[in-house]
């Protein structure tokens, strides 16, 4: 583990995406703009706004439209939505999406329980929306689940996760992003997988996206860091992304990650600050705690003040050196 | 980053003093003695056992004679205690204890707040616990808080840790605990302290104590462990260690940490499965939830079945890839 010497890295906020899909309280729209306008000024590479999945399916985020429409779109920022389908990709387009977020997982079962497809269907599905959105010069990323492992395949074998990795290097897609979907990565799996993934397709843009599920999910964003990853999902207040349990945590914390990287010396242009004063504005809006660890505790050089007593304290302390001092 | 190939560490159990004492319940002896037989058989290096501290400022130990009189011990565990002053090292010879842990604060305001005396009366009166202790031939740990920085104070210098560290050291203390009591570690910090103290006192055995309390327990855990030190503090469930708020955490999760070693290839001794049953166990035990993820989460190829309607799932998959095949 070395010191970041200022190298910069790019962060990505989901918790309007993958955050709110799965509230069961409706957010607002007013407050969906406000706060994504909020988060636009914090300094992220890119916002997951929302997903052009059906209504009936993510009833959550049925505003897609409404939202991309009114949010201020800061320069520099690029927002991306979930596109599932052909569908999903008109709606998209006439949203003026600047990127296409597709996903689909490299493990079969995973596959066919999450999206109701087998791989080779949600590829042919995506390849579809891939060619529509490179008809509108549209950039497309593709979020691979299960990179680190399957909750009921168990390990995903590298040949496999690169071989999709390939075929969508093929189509044409500019890029891709490792997901950890429940947890399973460990620090020099992480390492592995993410050089090889840079070594084999060096003109793709990889992310990483980790969950905390174990608890590793900074000892893997650092692992990943020393691959030479250089984008991260990150979902602030580390709101969404299955958690297992109330109190267990699914997504990583944008403001703990962005944290630990500006302690170790890296640059990701985000305003701390602002990250947690929006992560509390964020429980607001959900109306239940989060389990993001900075947004609570501050910055490790947040200071405390010493108790009401403690020139009481430090007075007695004293005494008692003069007390023990006399003969 | 590299694999630990084997490499043995060794793990200490601290839920039973550093735990205990933060309950409002009173732990029963009885419930205390069952539980530390049943941690003894789980791999531990060492078992911190009780503190013999006054039963009027900590009412929730004020049976630590009769818990160290009454558990199993066995072979190859360390049973410690926390002992601050002369009756309590009184005490603890009395109860046979293998180990003397005294603390003491490498900042001065910490030192104040947390235990009313400033750091030089400390030190004296730790001194008096150590020749007693050694007087009975009984090795010392001093565990030393603050040395990756104080809330109060901020920054706490280098050369004022390693100046503690060599004033215990000419005291002839068989070990020092590095301790992150507030949770502002951060890796390079990690690797700039731990790599330091033991070049300077290569006779001395380190420990490293980390807090959760900003998402990094695991990634300062590894940090550690990759510039050379090979005991760790833990605490199962990630009880005690003065959390901030109710779901924030303190002391870094036994079960946590020995989880991330054993994926990376560290042998820690300790079995996963048993950690896991003995912190469903403790919240038993406190009657609340403790914030670890891995008892929560299981172990990272716990496998989990497909719902139970996979194989109509399957079915119509595979009936859509018939229907489209047909001309």
């Amino acid at each position: 583990m070395q010191s970041g010497h200022g190298k910069r890295l790019y962060l990505n906020e989901v918790s309007t995406r993958d955050g709110f899909q799965m509230e069961s309280r409706f957010i607002p729209t007013d407050d969906k703009v406000a706060f994504i306008n909020r988060l636009s000024d914090l300094g992220y590479a890119k916002i997951e706004v929302t997903s052009f999945t059906s209504a009936k399916a993510i009833p959550a985020l049925q505003d897609g439209e409404a939202v991309m429409q009114r949010i201020a779109r800061r320069p520099g920022v690029v927002y991306t939505a979930l596109v599932p389908n052909a569908r999903g990709a008109e709606r998209a387009l006439e949203s003026r999406i600047e990127e296409f977020n597709v996903v689909m997982s490299t493990s079969e079962t995973h596959n066919l329980v999450n999206l109701r497809m087998t791989r080779e269907q949600s590829f042919r599905q995506l390849s579809e929306v891939i060619t529509l959105a490179q008809s509108a010069k549209v950039p497309v990323n593709v979020s691979l689940s299960c990179v680190f492992g399957c909750p009921m395949e168990g390990e995903v074998p590298l040949e496999v996760v690169l071989g999709w990795i390939d075929r969508f290097a093929q189509r044409g897609v500019q890029g891709i992003t490792l997901c950890d979907t429940t947890g399973m990565a460990y620090p020099t799996q992480v390492q592995e997988i993410c050089a090889t993934a840079l070594l084999r397709q060096q003109a793709l843009d990889f992310t990483a996206h980790f969950h905390n599920t174990r608890a590793m999910g900074l000892v893997n964003t650092l692992a990943a860091v020393e691959s030479g990853i250089v984008r991260f999902d990150g979902s602030l207040g580390g709101i969404g992304g299955c958690p297992y349990a109330p109190g267990a945590t699914g997504n990583v914390a944008t403001e703990d990650v962005a944290h630990m990287l500006a302690c170790i010396g890296y640059d990701t242009g985000l305003n701390l600050d602002g990250l947690i004063a929006a992560a509390a504005e964020l429980e607001q809006l959900v109306e239940h705690a989060l389990p993001a660890q900075v947004s609570r505790a501050g910055h490790r050089l947040t200071r405390h003040a010493p108790p009401p007593d403690f020139s009481a304290i430090l007075s007695r302390a004293h005494e008692r050196d003069i007390l023990e001092a006399q003969p």
